[in-house]
């Protein structure tokens, strides 16, 4: 049921069934790379192509996602998933592949939790028994989109975030597992006039301090009722400026904030200012997160995906770059 | 509720409250261009580029659909939105001047019936009171961004649609209208191996086959029990064969099909094979095919919109078209 404007709290218990997750070469050997179900030695996974090989990630997060839960494709009742490639067609391919009824959504970043907030609300409904959500993204294939093709060796500055390659894939139903899906805030779409496509956390921020902001006025909680409360993808930009904001707001989640897009990679790795992409918040969040919630080493958590919504013609034509962030809580079973 | 694999039927009397739709040019001088709430007099309305064309375009179809209800933006609850520019930009950048909690979809031309789908849903489960669901296209846009701009002049062959100029917005609610809306038949992603991105309707027939049967098979109807069953742009390429592939599982709707592509434009209008884009079956339906309910000429249709879920990328790529149809029952509320 909605309690708030933005707010969704699902009235049934309602579970993360099972997830799958799988990353690149990179993110393997971040600090999380014991987390991922299925880790790639190189960018082409096998494939011919970036785009195949993307596809392949999400696959196989999603094979394990149902292997876990012992649940066939066919057991499934809606599929909704994006990613960050024009028209969506890494979900679009795998949709035909799983031919699951599908639901094609677009929040850039944010896409992680805007699925799993969707799926959620549809079993919680009865309008599904089983959703399977899921998003990735890939390094090669976003570089070569959004930006330049890595080949052409184009400098960035120290503000750019560096796409995770990988996927993440939730089961949600009402079978029981340790990891419940408690609530849901929508995001509304904010831009606070970045044009910059090279500082994605600055212009992010913003649109992640409204929705948690809103979050805690719609729910009546404040931080501490969080062990983590979780940015997707801020990067060690983004990341000062939605504590700031929201320390304004009257809110202080200095002591509980954590971004995914730092949690992923060492800050020895080669990537600016941290991760980035559909695959950061989700691979982070059905891993890791997951099974901290799981074992009960924390008891509750909100993920607010970050999402960039740009595209190339819009920068080319000097607009600046809307963003919007969609939060879930997720909560261990084990207190309930 | 749930009734069958792909098939929900809404629990509660829901409403098209309201509808807005705008069009573009040669729309407005086609056979239903009285029935738009805003037509313009040149694809740029009043614009510098066809971008902001066709913001501005899905702007005036929300805010017709608004006025009529007598609602400002800040009544309600979710607005669900997509377009077919990269990114959904057009829907983005509505989202952030409407400030309404933001759902982006993608399912290509198939977006109009999948926000109407969804949106419905929201409101049957309680978890909006008010939920308004939008798409655009522009030709220019969508010319410019999967085939070539249209200053370059290349020839097309006859099997081509041409991409409607155009937008429709619906709100959803329990606030009685002329028309209610009753059930939804999510798609799968169906791809018979075609590869030309001249040639959509031939990709799409399948998909829109597909969800059409499943609708039948799990309401347990047949055609006769529609007044209209209306694909969104198949063109005249398309519909002979979502007819055939109809008679072959069963169902006969030659007496009551029509498809949105052939509606909006006359024979002798230059558009090839017909109409398409997201805008096509929004601005049929949320127009003519809504005031035909609402005047009680018709009482039950079934409006199958049919995405072609491509990218340029994948067809240079070699691959084949991925297609989905989502489905929608209206009803005249005169009978109920």
């Amino acid at each position: 049921m909605k309690i708030g404007k933005q707010t969704w709290r699902y009235q049934n218990k309602l579970y993360l069934t099972s997830t799958g997750t799988a990353a690149g070469p990179l993110e393997a050997k971040g600090p999380l790379g014991s987390s991922f179900d299925k880790t790639y030695d190189d960018l082409h996974c096998g494939e011919d192509n970036w785009e195949l090989a993307e596809r392949t990630i999400m696959r196989e997060a999603i094979s394990f996602c149902l292997q876990k839960a012992n649940k066939q494709e066919s057991d499934i009742d809606v599929f909704l998933a994006g990613d960050l490639l024009n028209q969506t067609v890494t979900s679009n391919f795998i949709a035909k592949e799983n031919q699951i009824p599908f639901l094609g959504m677009f929040g850039a970043c944010s896409t992680s939790m805007e699925t799993l907030a969707v799926g959620a609300e549809l079993v919680d409904s009865g309008f599904a028994n089983y959703a399977l959500c899921a998003v990735s993204s890939h390094n090669a294939t976003a570089e070569r989109q959004f930006r330049y093709p890595t080949e052409y060796g184009g400098p960035k500055p120290k503000t750019a975030t560096y796409t995770v390659t990988g996927a993440g894939a939730a089961l949600v139903s009402k079978d029981p597992s340790p990891v419940m899906v408690k609530e849901a805030t929508i995001g509304k779409v904010v831009d606070w006039g970045i044009g910059d496509a090279n500082d994605m956390g600055s212009a992010m921020a913003p649109a992640a301090a409204d929705t948690i902001a809103a979050h805690f006025q719609e729910t009546g909680r404040t931080p501490t009722d969080y062990d983590m409360i979780v940015t997707g993808d801020l990067s060690s930009v983004g990341s000062p400026i939605v504590k700031q904001l929201l320390w304004e707001k009257g809110f202080n989640i200095d002591n509980v904030h954590h971004d995914c897009g730092l949690m992923i990679y060492s800050p020895d790795q080669p990537v600016f200012a941290g991760g980035s992409g559909c695959a950061c918040s989700a691979a982070v969040t059905f891993g890791y997160i997951a099974s901290q919630l799981a074992s009960g080493v924390i008891n509750r958590v909100l993920v607010a995906a970050t999402g960039a919504l740009l595209n190339p013609t819009i920068i080319q034509q000097k607009e600046t770059i809307p963003c919007v962030a969609h939060a879930v809580v997720l909560e261990s079973a084990g207190g309930q």
